[in-house]
């Protein structure tokens, strides 16, 4: 397929501020001499889906229903490769997947194997992200099935993550920093083990880091634009690990 | 209407940047406490428009088609609120309208209203966008209507602020940020003259002048981002006046 042969759906709204970095990044990481190189792209934007995270641990409403819905749109829109840049979303991309008949790039696939490619240079990977997404265990079954040890966020470090994504959901992501901050801090213990930032407003909150700055970061938004641009335009030259923060 | 009643369509990709940006403003500037307080929308951004300015100035092929069926598109979708943010095709903005079927919000319109809200403190404006915008007299028609003075670039700057939008098309807005420097000062005059961006990619630059920082700049990205929160959610208090740099 030539660059214009693929339309990009960005299944998104979850949240909104995550979906426009998301596009963002996936223009900044496409090279271009003129507008007409860029990928032609599909954003459905949906904030009203039920809050994922309240459903995975069982106390909301069904987001399904209408991630689905979205997904269809984007489908009935002619899109030929989707993405979805929410982690706890991932919960239900299997059915999603399924029940649309859209091809998604697995953001948390793309992590494992950045990861695996990484491998040897560490033994554990700490792992930060919404209650939903660490109570699914959907990064640390993938994780530990490729070999890695684990290390996941105590109650109180968790309380600090939760404040920082709400702070980046309510546009304040100078707030987050401050939250992620302690979080990052109490993550990377002594080894200094890297992070994974598996939820999709952290990395937000990533830039405005003062007492953790240079912590190991791993911003799976980063992968998953690189394979966007991969898969529409073929490999570009090797250009080295990619850390957020 | 509520808040989720409208679904607010972006037609985009002219170019990615300012879509991204544009989107960007948005989230912004709509006030919540949580992802399902945000607007709905939905992005169709298609860079394989046909270059707006070649076709404005008489030398390139036309990208109406391209633009109807990415409104048609947003309009099938369910949009009820449309904006295109991209000043160079506001000249195709009336035809659109009346071939879609879809309500957009005119940024040419809502620039001259801020203009006017600010009379008086100004006999007249400088106006910088690509010479398809200058060209098309989409601006200095309507500003010269409503009393205003409009100050042209010279050749020397035009060629200033094409190398600058170019330069954002490319991914360096930072180089951009040195040529809008010099179409500002050039423009700005003894005067201190209000100077309208009129061009979605030089807002993107504006963030890097240096030599002319402080010019006083007219973003109308801003005011289309406000409109559309203002249509959907009715005014918020009054902040002042915003400016671009």
């Amino acid at each position: 397929m030539s660059t214009h042969d693929h339309l990009v759906g960005i299944l998104g709204g979850m949240g909104p501020a995550a979906t426009a970095e998301f596009y963002t990044k996936l223009i900044g990481r496409t090279r271009v001499t003129r507008d007409q190189d860029h990928l032609r792209v599909a954003i459905w934007a949906d904030p009203t889906v039920p809050d994922r995270v309240g459903a995975v641990i069982g106390t909301g409403t069904d987001p399904y229903p209408a991630m689905l819905s979205g997904a269809n749109r984007l489908r009935d829109l002619g899109v030929t490769l989707a993405v979805m840049p929410c982690h706890t979303a991932h919960v239900y991309l299997p059915a999603l997947v399924k029940d649309s008949g859209l091809r998604f790039l697995d953001m948390v696939a793309e992590t494992v194997a950045e990861l695996e490619r990484r491998a040897g240079a560490m033994s554990s990977v700490g792992l930060l992200g919404t209650r939903g997404t660490i109570a699914s265990g959907l990064y640390q079954d993938r994780l530990r099935e490729a070999g890695f040890g684990v290390a996941l966020p105590g109650e109180s470090t968790q309380v600090q993550v939760d404040l920082a994504i709400k702070k980046v959901k309510q546009g304040d992501p100078e707030a987050a920093g401050v939250h992620l901050d302690k979080a990052v801090r109490a993550m990377a213990g002594n080894e200094g083990r890297l992070i994974v930032l598996a939820c999709t407003e952290l990395p937000l909150a990533a830039r405005f880091l003062s007492a953790s700055r240079g912590a190991p970061l791993l911003d799976p938004t980063d992968l998953l634009a690189d394979a966007v641009v991969r898969e529409c335009l073929g490999p570009y030259p090797a250009e080295g690990l990619r850390e957020a923060g």
